[in-house]
């Protein structure tokens, strides 16, 4: 099963590959008839013209790069979904890549998509260290990071974000509230959320405390916590487990214990309908990290470099 | 931000465009110096060798194109990571294709694909009527369904999921057994879990009753079934729907009623880790998809068609 070729479509026709190219691209005189041979054996062929060919001759392959943790996470599959929406809108297309959190990986991806010369790239795999963007003279945006001084970043309001769930929970009366997040080191604009817990808890005079991640880390927070009231977690997949393990152990939510994550996407909330969290515009997020890249794939030399901060909302569910 | 060609590398370096070429090819006598300072100004400009040129000559792109409906279900967002790491592995990129459902996208992505010389397709968006694919030549694999005689079919066990299901909530004691599913007439891969429910239900002299997914599906069923005793829902989005709804009408799950689901993707089984679910092996799907893609690229001609059936596994959650 090989692709057909031009040359396969000029020998079934019956003409030269000089005349099927003329009929392609409609140049030049071509009689009816020979025309419509051409298009007969295009269609019993199934050929179609070979867009690799075009892109090499104008230099643009209308094809961007996505470079993403995981489309498994609901919120990076819904993020996805949008961005692939919004290019094929405008007539790109979107080559994935699923970093799954690796340095290696994302390395690797990023040397594919200059090779396979994409117009552009959206990066929002939060890995750390990778100088080949600084490097990089192509079109990128980021997605909730800085990677280098001449790329733009999107994001949503992660200290707003963090201020309105603290916020709320302390609202709904609660004293002794939690955060978890991760690892402070990892760089990633959750940590602007656990910057607005630990301010807002010192502002309302409350002892504060942050878990990050490990093996252990519910364990340890309900173990070590007997008076706890409220948590408050980086996102609603963390949420969940606190709310299962609060479950397990008997502790009711939300009489007992107030919970709040961070995110929103669709299918969680499709999932846990009652869940408390910070709704994070996903479709507008897309919308403009594409509006932005494409600013940059046409004008050029003149774009200017401008970040972007998209407002949060809170959600008030059955958890707090 | 224009991408850099082997002139600029060239012109950089101060040697020939020829030289450059040689350089990159690893052909003809180039010495150690020029060598050097043609890498250097690779270097410099961050310019990397033209993959399209590359594919054009070879007749061959080394990227899949994936149809799906939306990498925003957590199922399909889990099958594309694992289709994507696989086809990664290999050195082959993916093209993501998200139909949304839609039968007009999904026709407009496959002349795409095509048009963009992909060398393979796999296929899981399932809308009706495309008869591009009884045209098409190239190698194609589907997900879960038919598309014509010589695209081979890669799906895991249906019937047997819905046998699972079904004897296992009547196992437990259920008679008022309710199944809700797509419409019929979609022909997708979800009715042999149909037919394996209504068979069952049969074999045990059991009354059975299908409610199809409308705009009032969920309040007809807990309305005209006041007896019920158990739901099985044909994927576990819908399962979810029915445990939020009964919890708003105080019937408790399991004791009242009991539900179970099908897909068992991770993200669905870390949010509602106690649901009963028939879990799919997602990246066994996936694997074999691709290895069968690659039967077909790889040996072309004596490629002979063969479907693969994958095993279903039973989930016994806390919700049946």
């Amino acid at each position: 099963m090989k692709k057909p070729k031009l040359a396969d479509v000029a020998k079934l026709a019956e003409v030269s590959p000089t005349t099927v190219s003329r009929v392609l691209n409609d140049r030049g005189y071509i009689g009816e008839k020979t025309r419509k041979k051409v298009y007969a054996a295009m269609e019993e062929l199934n050929y179609y013209p070979n867009e690799i060919a075009r892109s090499l001759f104008i230099n643009k392959t209308f094809i961007v790069g996505v470079i993403f943790p995981t489309t498994s996470n609901p919120f990076y599959g819904q993020l996805i979904y949008h961005l692939e929406n919004v290019c094929e809108s405008l007539g790109y297309k979107v080559l994935l890549c699923n970093s799954g959190g690796r340095e290696d990986k994302e390395r690797a991806y990023l040397e594919m998509l200059q090779r396979h010369q994409v117009d552009g790239i959206i990066a929002g795999a939060h890995n750390r260290g990778i100088d080949l963007y600084k490097k990089s003279r192509m079109p990128i945006v980021s997605f909730d990071r800085i990677l280098a001084d001449h790329i733009p970043v999107v994001s949503s309001d992660n200290y707003r974000g963090g201020e309105l769930a603290t916020q709320h929970l302390i609202d709904r009366g609660c004293k002794k509230i939690i955060h978890i997040n991760g690892p402070r080191e990892l760089e990633t604009p959750a940590n602007l959320r656990r910057d607005a817990y630990e301010d807002t808890m010192k502002k309302n005079n409350l002892p504060y405390r942050t878990y990050e991640i490990s093996d252990t880390y519910l364990e340890d927070l309900f173990n070590e916590n007997l008076d706890l009231e409220a948590v408050f977690a980086s996102d609603d997949m963390i949420a969940s487990k606190v709310i299962n393990e609060a479950k397990n152990r008997g502790i009711r939510v939300p009489e007992d214990l107030k919970v709040i994550g961070y995110d929103g996407a669709e299918a969680v909330r499709m999932l846990l309908p009652d869940l408390s969290t910070i709704q994070q515009p996903i479709e507008e997020i897309a919308r403009v990290s594409v509006e932005i890249l494409m600013e940059q794939i046409n004008q050029s030399d003149n774009f200017e470099v401008k970040n972007v901060t998209l407002p949060v909302e809170l959600i008030k569910g059955k958890t707090t």
